[in-house]
């Protein structure tokens, strides 16, 4: 069968499925030297970020192809849109326990081809080795943003608002279907919203819309990869602060809303785990109001969540102002 | 035993070992923020490159740490090296299967930062992850050169000389002593002649020394990363000529040649077998002289070992000009 043909040579990789994804970037130089050439646009800086994802760690191995391409760029340039930078290349390191098929690179490579267009970036250069292990992908992406405005994490201050973009923990509902699709019947899902959980887990969307309302407005940003709380526990260390955040007040999707009501445990769980890829801010009350119409007008909706305290510490609290004990929460690499 | 201690915790990893090695470059932002930021020098741009290594495919389980990190990072300089760019920057991905140890750590980053010191760069980001298979290390390195005057690949012309720098087949045969230094012995290597060649395989030198060299006088140029037959084939594919390299005028090292009055077998192919990290160049007839003679003040001895033809095969020639059959020789990825 054709889906069994294997890709033995590195050589066929690079021309015939990576060589396309660099061919509008001058500075790849068609993937046929040895080194890639970028400069940022006068005025602007490049920001820098490197996230790998693996099989059995950041995706699944039934995951479609298609998905793993997408979400590996995706989840790097979603801290590009958190810092207020425009995507501008990647370079992308790959790892192989045995060559792939052709299908499965095609499709791969289809996913990655959408993201390019979706983020208008390119990839640059890279790197494609076989080893044993889990299929890794490990993309450097460049962004620029004007020089000194990179949105940074560490400046949230007391007093300024904890603000979040979009809905939070569809994506932790997702993986949960992913894993067990029956779980969607068990939870009451119509196909539709069982749907929109899946892809809000396989295909993250990261918040460019919001580059200029942050550059504009925000005071501290970063993207929420880890779940709410931990990241926010980041941002707050960084920042040398503290915060609450209201339960209630947290952005719920239809679809969220309808499995907490059958699954409270399973929907508590997934609305810290992480993998949302929304945006974090500190915004002061005074930039409150224009940041959010700056967003507004951009598509994108900004929930005001909570506060940043003196500190140190992160609570959780539900409507009556007691503390909710979550418990570890949130993704932990090791 | 202290050495025994694991490092369970990404946040300790990042703070104790890695943000020191991130301490002077201000772009880095202490390794606390998402993003790193970097521009290029006035009248400069980007020079990018990512090749990981991994244990068991570009590492022996049993190298000591500190030449692991110092690897890491030498392989990706050597190619800032052949383009004729200075080192800036490194964002580096590291991939654990189990905590490492503290020892470890300490010793890889000592590595690192010896590198570091020895190349004039610094850490800017990085990240973490703990996954199954081989410990892997992903850098991607910044270098910078005057815009446009990057040293290309796909640049040779028939009638210029195939110019390669050092001496070649060394870290071939460091290799096979560190996998069995009995072997040593059999090949009737002084410890000292040992040690240079274990050495040359451990601690690749990037051919920095050559940046103003190559700048000036290189038509072409390339590192020597997967042998000198293949990388040559490269050059030559990528620039659409041939070249005839002659076998008696590859520069060897003492070591070398004592090896192959013993073991003439192991010595060929340990002369195109890879890990050299020489430079290979294609160098106008007119230029030549030029050249040798800014690398001879840079320290670093230039030969000529062929020439460029029309095209389009790679020959390799004995004494009396017959051809000699390599075979498939060189580095495979695949």
């Amino acid at each position: 069968m054709t889906t069994e043909i294997r890709l033995h040579s590195e050589e066929a990789i690079i021309q015939e499925f990576l060589a396309p994804l660099a061919a509008a970037a001058p500075g790849a130089l068609g993937l046929k030297d040895d080194c890639a050439v970028a400069a940022p646009s006068p005025g602007c800086e490049f920001i820098l970020k490197t996230d790998a994802i693996a099989e059995g760690v950041h995706f699944l191995p039934h995951d479609p192809p298609a998905a793993i391409g997408w979400k590996a760029l995706a989840v790097n340039v979603s801290d590009l849109a958190a810092k207020g930078a425009r995507p501008v290349g990647y370079l992308m390191s790959l790892a192989f326990p045995e060559p792939p098929t052709r299908d499965w690179m095609s499709a791969f490579v289809s996913g990655l081809a959408e993201a390019q267009r979706a983020f208008d970036i390119h990839l640059l250069g890279g790197d494609t080795d076989r080893r044993p292990g889990p299929i890794s992908i490990t993309p450097t992406v460049l962004g620029e943003a004007p020089i000194g405005r990179m949105v940074r994490r560490a400046a949230a201050r007391a007093g300024d608002l904890v603000c979040v973009s979009g809905t939070l923990g569809d994506a932790g509902l997702g993986l949960a279907l992913q894993r067990d699709p029956a779980t969607g019947q068990s939870w009451a899902l119509d196909s539709g919203d069982a749907a929109h959980l899946v892809q809000r887990f396989l295909r993250p969307q990261p918040r460019l819309a919001l580059r200029t309302a942050l550059l504009d407005h925000a005071r501290a940003s970063m993207d929420i990869s880890d779940g709410l709380l931990k990241d926010l526990g980041r941002m707050c260390r960084a920042s040398g602060v503290g915060a609450v955040v209201l339960r209630s007040d947290l952005p719920l999707s239809p679809a969220f809303r309808t499995v907490q009501r059958v699954a409270p445990a399973a929907a508590s769980q997934a609305l810290f785990a992480g993998d949302d890829y929304e945006i974090l801010t500190a915004v002061s009350p005074e930039s409150f109001p224009s940041y959010v119409e700056a967003a507004r007008i951009a598509g994108v909706t900004i929930t005001r969540v909570g506060h940043f305290t003196s500190g140190p510490d992160v609570e959780l609290h539900d409507r009556d102002g007691g503390i909710i004990d979550v418990g570890r929460s949130g993704w932990d690499h090791f």
